[in-house]
């Protein structure tokens, strides 16, 4: 693969997912909602085939181990409303917020870390003070962008009195200097409250009564139903540590500003494995499964210098981690820079010791062998199903340039911004994988109106569809199903011709190559499993 | 197979399920929360099994039609919460109640088709009216129940009043006649409201603000999200209508008693499919679901004896439905009677109509060949996945008589409340169909101090795990592990013992009729692939 991928602009990709049915917006039909995103046929079987190869390779089929052993890692599947004790152990109740201000006049709510007072310094010799302006920006670190949009609302007559480019200063609500009015976008007066931490734990109430009792949350990760469960595969699936259980399942955020499609969205799909070691094995199963990871995304197709690690600083570690490296992929919206994939965390005992003082229950690991009691330490490899989703999307995406019917050679990467040259014509193409294409095969009759072809490529759907996902097509000109199966990266297409008719053979096109064979229809699936892989 | 299946008692599964590591209460640390099941290591495999058959059945490689075309079906995963104005117009925010009593004294909250009011004529000649008391019921139908408590409670005093046997009528909250006390269960006094209907679905808010406009919903159905994105569907798939989409995935609802193990939980996951046909076709579409979907059961392996249709009387269709046929089974608690696994409903155009109304979007369809315009109607085969896995369960558990060594002959049904006969013992067996097996092959060494049994052994361990999910066991007796299997339902155990080192050879024991079988190791595979199919 080139590496054209990462200059792919969100708007496009998300334009093409909507267009080829990868992704649509949530309830879109009613305007929407905010942070939620729907998966659609080709979505679902690309989401799928990601989250087979997880599982695949964690849980069916998991690597040998430093040493060579075969690793124990079995699944679950813990529901996404829990015992609410389950957060204030796990320190999410008290802990896991964004920090919003509220205006006391309209009642409406900001994040404090994002809502910026910009202060012009007046060029007026001998006047004093600032002439204070408020900014809501979207992201925490965008002071620059807060300061240009409050120049650009100055009036002429604030101009005269400050001069044509005076110098200004900015703050978030969090670090307002001392004495400085809150104000409100709103109102513009100063009628915000001071920051309050707000939860990002969607709420909801379990049972007929609603009270403090019944409240509940939807599981900001699925890492705590793993966590809660320990004990239970401990006394039942013959596991020893060193051991883990891996999840796939919904998790819930409701982020004050979701954001960049559907890598920040309020309810998405983690991926998390939890390793449950020895304490004095925690180091060498940290840097086993950060490399692990590694080769896993690489084999997923993506070019390794679109990956990164990224070692968490001690400031930045999460209240509960010892150590973290985070995977990082090189996203439209960060290149040339990267951004977080998934996070390997060396978790401690940490925990388990919060399930084990908050439940009473013992939570100690017992070896048989030794006799001896111990928490077991945890290393979590933890990504997103649907942030692959994204990942993949991005990697695959290619614009390039095609000879046209008569021009020698294949297709070419085109250059972005250049005109498509003489005797070439552009395509988009999806190169996933064939293990992650949501259709392997299409098959075609040359025409529609010619029964015998139309008879005979159903014969071949029926054929190869019990085997591989199979999309029939016979509307339209050949090139243009060519293409549509291109957008929606189809490894390969199979047309029935007039020949077919004549000597029972078929014609094999490449996506990539876009070259044809010719195939006999009864060494059709040999010729298909081989490519396939 | 035989039938002793819907004799188990859903404690006895409900404990195996624990015990094994299919099904965990949710939550168990902390004391559980009701309505909640985790899935363990095994139970996830066969979930996912019995998912992966639904998606193949329905979307990969769905049936030929009635008249030999192949159908179109395609897969889609919408998100949990979606706009709320989704479930005012499907009907859900009106009418998804259950009615509830509140008691103004203690808050307390009790559904009032539940909340019995027993009243005792009173057997002294010549005393007017009743003497009343309150017994909360855990279901609506039990008014027997509520009778003989309250009789059981009554005081010496009251019996002396009453007479030894009184005779007694009894009322809910519903059906109360004028003028009688609304008694609580908390007071025992004149101190319950008239009954309110309470909507089943959880509520929640998204964003930081919490007031009306940011109330939304967890999805009590997965089929809404399928009708929300049936336009989109249409404008990107290439699908005409007759067709299909399916959807796999978590639904809620706040059951105000869930109850029976995983059949009546507070969150479970659904399988839909809506199938959108021309009016005139409907009720042919209707008669083909309804076979095809009871054929699906069979084909899990599901006896014809324990599964039944029932067309639902014309006063039971929900508002939305022009007929509905469920596809019952022969739960261990219905039983000899049947309960509900599937239905197959006739939903006309209620929903498009709805969403076309509430949205302001055009949702007609246009065919092509006529240029007509209208709306589908649907026929919907909807199912519980988690339902599916109860059903799966009681269907494959068996109580075996099994032959001690030197007695000729193989396992036996035991016939219940007998004791195990003279040279027999008993097992418990899981007879899993092989394509629903969570583990489908166990390979053990004959003991694991002999470290060249063990090497072979895990060998051929590796050798298996990539085609199949695989277990490595070498702690116990080999008779206690093949039991382990058997109660987990593996089909086949590859067993390593001393001949193995001399020719390469292993022994297959089979689940079922518990023979074993000497094979080349160099044909293991492919044996192991017969049997599996």
């Amino acid at each position: 693969m080139n590496s054209t991928n990462n200059t792919v602009s969100l708007e496009t990709l998300t334009s093409l997912c909507k267009r080829r049915g990868f992704v649509f917006q949530s309830s879109e039909i009613y305007g929407g909602i905010n942070g939620f995103w729907d998966y659609g046929p080709l979505g679902i079987q690309l989401k799928n085939n990601i989250r087979d190869e997880w599982w695949k390779a964690m849980v069916e089929c998991p690597p040998l181990g430093p040493d060579g052993d075969p690793l124990q890692i079995v699944g679950l599947d813990s529901s996404i409303i829990q015992n609410p004790q389950t957060w204030v152990a796990s320190g999410h109740v008290g802990g896991f917020s964004d920090p919003m201000v509220d205006c006391k006049a309209t009642k409406n709510r900001y994040r404090a870390d994002q809502c910026w007072v910009v202060a012009f310094e007046s060029s007026e010799a001998g006047e004093e003070g600032h002439h204070l302006r408020l900014e809501v920006a979207v992201e925490a670190d965008a002071k620059e962008v807060a300061i240009e949009t409050a120049r650009e609302k100055l009036s002429k007559k604030e101009k005269k009195s400050l001069g044509d480019n005076p110098a200004a200063v900015a703050y978030t609500q969090m670090d307002l200097p001392d004495g400085w009015p809150r104000l409100s976008p709103a109102t513009q007066e100063n009628t915000l409250t001071e920051p309050r931490e707000f939860n990002l734990m969607f709420e909801t109430y379990v049972g007929a009564i609603k009270n403090d009792e019944s409240k509940a949350y939807l599981r900001p990760e699925t890492a705590q139903g793993i966590f809660l469960n320990y004990k239970n595969v401990v006394d039942t699936s013959r596991v020893k540590v060193p051991f883990g259980i891996a999840q796939i399942g919904k998790a819930f955020r409701n982020e004050v500003t979701p954001r960049n499609f559907i890598f920040r969205s309020r309810e998405f799909e983690q991926m998390e494995m939890e390793w449950f070691c020895h304490p004095d094995e925690s180091q060498k199963w940290f840097n086993f499964w950060k490399e692990e990871r590694m080769k896993w995304w690489e084999s997923l197709g993506i070019e390794p210098e679109n990956l990164r690690f990224r070692d968490h600083d001690a400031d930045e570690l999460a209240h509960y981690s010892n150590a973290c490296v985070d995977v990082e992929y090189r996203y439209p919206f960060t290149a040339p820079d990267f951004g977080e994939l998934e996070g390997i965390a060396h978790r401690g005992c940490f925990d388990l010791t919060q399930h084990q003082e908050a439940s009473r229950q013992k939570l100690e690991y017992l070896e048989a062998e030794t006799g001896n009691r111990y928490l077991p330490n945890v290393i979590e490899p933890a990504s997103g199903l649907t942030r692959a989703v994204l990942v993949i999307l991005c990697e695959a995406y290619r614009e390039e340039w095609v000879p046209k019917d008569g021009v020698e050679g294949g297709p070419i990467a085109a250059e972005p911004g250049q005109p498509t040259p003489e005797g070439y014509e552009s395509r988009v193409v999806m190169k996933f994988l064939p293990k992650l294409a949501p259709v392997k095969v299409a098959v075609f009759p040359l025409l529609k109106n010619r029964p015998e072809l139309v008879v005979k490529a159903r014969e071949i759907y029926y054929m190869l569809r019990p085997k591989w996902t199979t999309f029939y097509d016979q509307a339209g000109a050949i090139g243009r199903r060519y293409r549509r199966q291109d957008e929606v990266g189809t490894p390969y297409c199979v047309t029935v011709d007039f020949d077919s008719l004549q000597d029972d053979t078929v014609t094999i096109r490449d996506r990539d190559t876009m070259e044809q064979v010719r195939v006999p229809i009864n060494e059709l699936e040999t010729v298909l499993a081989e490519r396939l892989g």
